[in-house]
């Protein structure tokens, strides 16, 4: 039985303040939820049902967070999935701290993503490219939001990151900064690329001014039609597939 | 003022049955509806609102469809936007016929892509790289839906299509068949490519047996971190860019 002060407890995690000030964030759904197991995130609490308990216990037997089995209409109420007959999880969230890149390593930079599920995906994207460690400019959407998480189906566990004025980063790394722009070079012609940082700008103004000094090389896509623009999670997965294969 | 028919007429075309029955559908947006009044479609009726008709008036005095002046408010009651300050237009389905590929023509497949957005959004991606011409398979997501109108951003005003058994298709055209497997070459190592098909598959379950017999070269992105799957709609700008790169 789920008391009154749990719901409520979850249900302000659907906030950025409540996430910030309680330190804590959620994670739903089958596969999220068993990638959060198989990770060195700290679950504090896992609310599953019979069937999830049923099917997944060997995984859980291992986990050092509290029990508690629930129906899934409770799993719906307190969670933001319309449907999850399986599990929510309650995590702490990672202090993150500032990096310096490694040599040969490609990082991702993100000036101003606002949209959550952009975010996610781009996460998820980075992942899958094996870059584990990105920078978000202050105002980019945050990690922990549900959405975000959500949309990074399971990437969010493998990927390090912070938040600082990218101006700020990219002079003390001093590192290739690789922006994508409307008018850059086109990206099929680039040749003896050095790793470095990949910077995608905001879903409708594009990189700002101030990070923008900082760009040694301009790229862009090139298009064949007469679509105007692809949308950020789209070039951002078109530009790391190009640099990763100029990089090999 | 807008009448009760008028309104439920439309708040009909929510439905595909009835966008089938009527042979219109509707497009909102300042965006969309630009590019609507700007493409050969037929547009039966506009729906604007004061600043919109001030803004566009040149535009609107060449479309041959009626003009009703409306509020925001009613625009928000027709459409699925949850804000809308610009327009609404009806407008005429097009007959969508089957074709023969040219020579050295890129064509899209989709094999059973059930979402919406991912629709729209692969809509969109055909657009930028110049693949005007897309055939689906019967269960594919409708393409007069709202929502992958709204997730192509214009681009469905710039492509053609039809809807056939995928198998009955491959085996008139006869063209290389590209297919997007998990365990195919890798697209970065691919050379001297054939301009054919580009076939993605659904969502869960990839490309169908029946249409993977089709299939001439399996290709896959290549993957350098942990992430199991890309996004169909990712996947699918990845690949067009790299037989983009690889046939100019």
């Amino acid at each position: 039985m789920l008391s009154k002060n749990t719901v409520k407890f979850i249900k302000s995690l659907h906030q950025k303040k409540y996430r910030t000030e309680s330190g804590m964030f959620f994670v739903e759904g089958e596969k999220s939820v068993l990638e959060v197991l198989d990770s060195d995130f700290l679950i504090e609490k896992l609310f599953i049902t019979e069937s999830f308990e049923q099917k997944h216990f060997t995984l859980l037997k291992s986990s050092s967070g509290s029990v508690e089995i629930v129906t899934q209409n409770q799993l719906e109420q307190i969670g933001q999935f319309q449907s999850n007959d399986s599990a929510l999880a309650l995590v702490k969230m990672k202090v993150n701290q500032a990096f310096n890149p490694s040599p040969g390593e490609w990082i991702l930079a993100l000036d101003e993503i606002r949209d959550p599920g952009n975010l996610g995906t781009i996460i998820r994207i980075a992942d899958w490219y094996g870059i584990k460690r990105l920078v978000f400019s202050l105002h980019t959407a945050e990690f922990y939001n549900p959405k975000v998480i959500q949309a990074t189906m399971g990437s969010f566990t493998r990927v390090e990151f912070f938040y600082e004025d990218l101006a700020k980063v990219f002079n003390r790394w001093k590192l290739p900064v690789y922006g994508a722009f409307l008018d850059g070079k086109n990206i099929h012609s680039l040749q003896n690329v050095q790793p470095g940082v990949i910077l995608m700008g905001n879903e409708s103004n594009g990189i700002s001014q101030e990070s923008g000094t900082w760009v040694t090389e301009k790229v862009t896509i090139p298009g064949f039609g007469q679509a105007e623009s692809l949308n950020v999670a789209i070039a951002t997965a078109i530009i790391c597939d190009n640099f990763k294969r100029l990089s090999q």
